[in-house]
């Protein structure tokens, strides 16, 4: 293979990156999105301007695996009212306040019997929290603490106008296809609601990576799902269980606007390709910080699970449920960066031209060192006391490339970025020092 | 298996446990024990009060291996006095006085001959040390350093009215049978005089164990073993090498009743499974500290010596040669405290438990996960930032339940205790979300 | 094999080592050197003294690999004049000022056109960089920085006598046959000018160690090369190239005679016989620093080129390119002590010790501990808190000696140096405790 076959991103399209995709966050943010209903479908349009969007639905009461798709949720309106009329709480402020799934409420309680509905952050008394309750029948409201606080004794009007019936769950699928039948899953939930960064982000940078990977040269299929976390994958996967073999990477991505990280899970399998192919990248000129796989998270859970084995990690800047702005109304549209969404997508275009572009290279002048002064690869003079890295990266490929290490494989033994091992390679195949294993 | 095979020991049973062992501990304390004699027969005699100890005599001259069973030492009195008759050292103040295996003397010695004879600690100069001399005639005094420094010149009558004698070594057995043939070695070596951490604790301990273990279902039988250092343990193996192959897991408890540790060394093998159960228990909440076997300690020395390589570790709580109190007289009934003799007799029955419950689980649902909230196993609402350890515990059994992994290993990989991973275990079961692997 | 069969050096012998290796380093010291020329012959001219040194001349010309052998390259003088004829540099008061294989030159120039020439360190004002262009038809003085600032702008006369011709590059060699086949390879880079520690050491060190092994028994053959950095190493090799398969372990050795490290660079191959012997020795009581190999350094490079890869390290004090005096007119007689000369020549005595004695010994008395104290081997006064370290010695040989761990394997699981493991398994050989696998 050589240098044509993969095109990193130009500067130009690399510029403004940052800000296309936090406008499109910007655009999804305010959508009341749940695991079924019409905020996802409205998401999905919203995508559909930008990649071709395959919409599915799947109706409710459909059994995926051990599971059932619930009803179909939709939401008019939600507010709490005094008894004198005064609203205390109202879904128009921020999509938060309703739990996610709450069933139709109509009616006068007493403060004393509305405590049990309601839900917040006593650590954090200025912040609306996120609830769900999806699969119980329930009701109830998030609110700051201060807020909650300050409700006075009485009674209140509480109305939720939603309707859970029968109707369908809604994913949405991007396939561009490749050179070769194998393929690239990557994934985002595009469940929650108003929560900038979990995961308007991963939705709005993978439209971008679809976008830009579609005018490209790709030796692997590409595979992007907007699904509901959880019931969204397993309908995935129930509806594609006789070509999973065909997935050979995947990453789940959440999470991915914030200056944090970047950290990732490894697959349940530990050392997938994608697994060490993070290894070699670099985030704003940091290391990807490698944490094993877990049972908990995102949709790698399901993706993981044993009957699957997928070789899927997740990926994000700062860890779910580590950062104080996790599930609450601080994870806004202030909370992500566009030049953090830019590095995170350049990120995952780095992780790409791992996949796309590592080969096992062959020394063709194996005995010694060849002499690259004469090729214009090395120092002239002599005796100085550091080495550039590109030169640490020619000796490193030609030591290492003895039909036995990929490309890979010699940037984890070097500790060098894969895209330094890869310049290196490239030139020394110029050069012809270097030569491709015949697979 | 079911959770009915095997039970904890109730709340009530251990209330008291640490001050039953106590109660033990004391009454062995003051006994002067050594590798031969009636010291060890009294031992053996008060514990059987509690479980039912078989008495074994070998007799002195017996070849085991590369020893030869020395003579059997009995001690009526040791002192040594001025001139003018005042007592400066008497065994009936401390059995530590006398060196072990001293021969009868009776002379009158000036203080510039009886020095040699002489052990003291310069840097615990308040503490008598504890000195054996079994295989090489000699006799000797224990004192405190301070002591022996305001001893005057002149002569002193030194009276050791020992006896060296054929005789025998006596050693105790108690075995419990089990379901299987397999067994279960548990060790205390029982010819320490007057230290009650090293290793008073350790025979009451496990006396304690054999007595609970008693009532219970077993699959493995369980051989305990109260024998002096080395060569009793030599005339254990020498008595028992055909039938070696059946101890399938061991240890040698000593130093079990002091706040340290606690700490393991690994059988020789490194990686037998009491290596492996004892990563994941907790001792007071405390993961146990594991270092690498090596040569020098209890009787492991003679387990793991190459020609058995039994799979037998070394348990304690404050490590031997560690501990300031570590073959001194401070070593007494202050040094070891009820509350940690429980803690270690609860430690103990954790690390049997791992052994008697361990199975390899299958994921009856291994396509996604199972929808654990329809089966009460999981949070109604959605959204909290942590997850409690016992959801985690489903999930990670769930997840590695792949018939490759057993409850040992999920929990290794999990990091959580076993007994949460097997309560949760357990309950899958009982969803028959779980089934057992057939072996 | 039986302990007469390798004798370490006397403490006679060692006695004043240091001061002799120091005073041939003082005679190689003042000869400029570069990879060919007058320089080199002087230097193996000096080294035969000591040892029977074979003289090798490749012709310019030859080619070897990827690499032709250069002309040969003659200084008979160097200087800079300012326009009055005041002298401001001249190789005659360092050889360093003259950049290594600079053409003739015989003109007049303005300091700005010279000044291109002229390479300083300006973070270290005071010294004399290294400098070469072998490769690459240059010239170029080296000097103080404090100096170059003081140069007054006008005309200068630079004078470069030198010559580059067709000649030959010359390497020398020594070998002291053993009784087997295989061969230790022993390498020291002689191309560096008037640098004390990088690589008068070297050369030196080995020759004094080529003299000691001179009259010992040897099981291995010992081949010394003293040869130019990278194109002499490449001749050697491309002389030897059917015979490669005899060398079993090798060291590069350089930068040896300062006080810091020592430090090892394993070979390619990471698991060498003679990576993991480095481990088990001590210099000085100190460990060795093992790093993993990097295709940058010395003649490794070569020897561990992919189409080769021999087991060879990197042995050195402090590690090239880390301490401030490398490269520079500080690395200079003052820099290199008598007391670090001897003890790196010891260490690699210890090393070589290894390679000749290790071997699998085999535990005759298997079946517990065999009894040490009759055999004088073990203290007759049980108790202590501590162990000798040789106790511990006989304690992991028994334990280990059961015919599939050699000495070397002994001494790194043990942690002891493996002298005293040595030392412990020929005492417990002569006691008939221990036997030789036969092989």
């Amino acid at each position: 293979m050589n240098e044509a076959a993969w095109f990193p991103p130009s500067a130009e399209e690399a510029a403004d990156i940052g800000g296309e995709i936090h406008a499109l966050v910007s655009r999804l943010f305010p959508i009341c999105r749940s695991i079924t209903g019409e905020g996802v479908r409205r998401t999905l349009a919203i995508l559909s301007e930008h990649v071709d969007v395959a919409i599915r639905e799947v109706p409710s009461g459909t059994n995926v695996f051990d599971w059932t798709v619930p009803q179909e949720w939709n939401v008019r309106g939600a507010s709490i009212r005094t008894a004198s009329g005064k609203t205390v709480v109202d879904i128009a402020d921020s999509n938060l306040h309703l739990v996610g799934y709450s069933e139709p409420v109509a009616r006068r309680m007493p403060l004393s019997d509305l405590r049990a509905h309601i839900h917040t952050l006593p650590d954090q008394p200025d912040l609306i929290p996120y609830r769900t309750s999806y699969y119980s029948r329930s009701w109830g409201f998030c609110m700051a603490h201060c807020d909650y606080l300050a409700l006075e004794e009485g009674d209140y009007d509480v109305v939720i106008d939603t309707t859970l019936a029968d109707g369908s769950l809604t994913y949405g699928e991007v396939f561009l296809p490749g050179e070769t039948e194998h393929e690239v899953l990557l994934s985002a939930h595009i469940c929650h609601p108003s929560l900038a960064n979990d995961n308007c982000s991963g939705l709005a940078v993978l439209a971008f990576l679809a976008r830009a990977l579609a005018g490209r040269r790709r030796r692997f299929g590409y595979r992007f799902l907007f699904a509901p976390g959880t019931i969204g994958a397993l309908c995935w996967l129930a509806a594609n269980e006789d070509r999973l073999s065909k997935v050979h990477h995947g990453l789940v991505v959440s999470c991915i606007g914030d200056g944090g990280g970047p950290v990732y899970k490894r697959s349940r399998r530990g050392d997938a390709m994608i697994d060490r192919a993070i290894e070699v990248i670099r985030c704003d000129g940091r290391k990807v910080t490698m944490v094993d796989f877990s049972p908990f998270g995102y949709d790698e859970r399901q993706f993981c699970s044993p009957g699957f084995n997928l070789p899927v990690g997740l990926l994000q800047r700062s860890a779910f449920g580590t950062f104080a702005e996790y599930h609450t109304s601080a994870d806004d549209l202030d909370f992500v960066w566009p030049e953090h969404l830019a590095s995170s997508f350049r990120m995952i275009m780095d992780i790409i031209d791992v996949i796309e572009t590592d080969r096992i290279p062959l020394n063709l002048s194996p005995k010694g060192e060849p002499q690259l002064g004469k090729r214009g690869l090395y120092s002239a003079t002599g005796g100085h006391k550091t080495t550039p890295e590109i030169t640490m990266a020619y000796l490193w490929v030609l030591n290492l490339a003895d039909g036995s290490h990929s490309l890979l494989d010699i940037a984890r033994r070097s500790g060098l970025p894969f895209s330094t091992i890869a310049t290196a390679a490239t030139r020394l195949e110029a050069c012809r020092l270097l030569g491709d294993v015949q697979a």
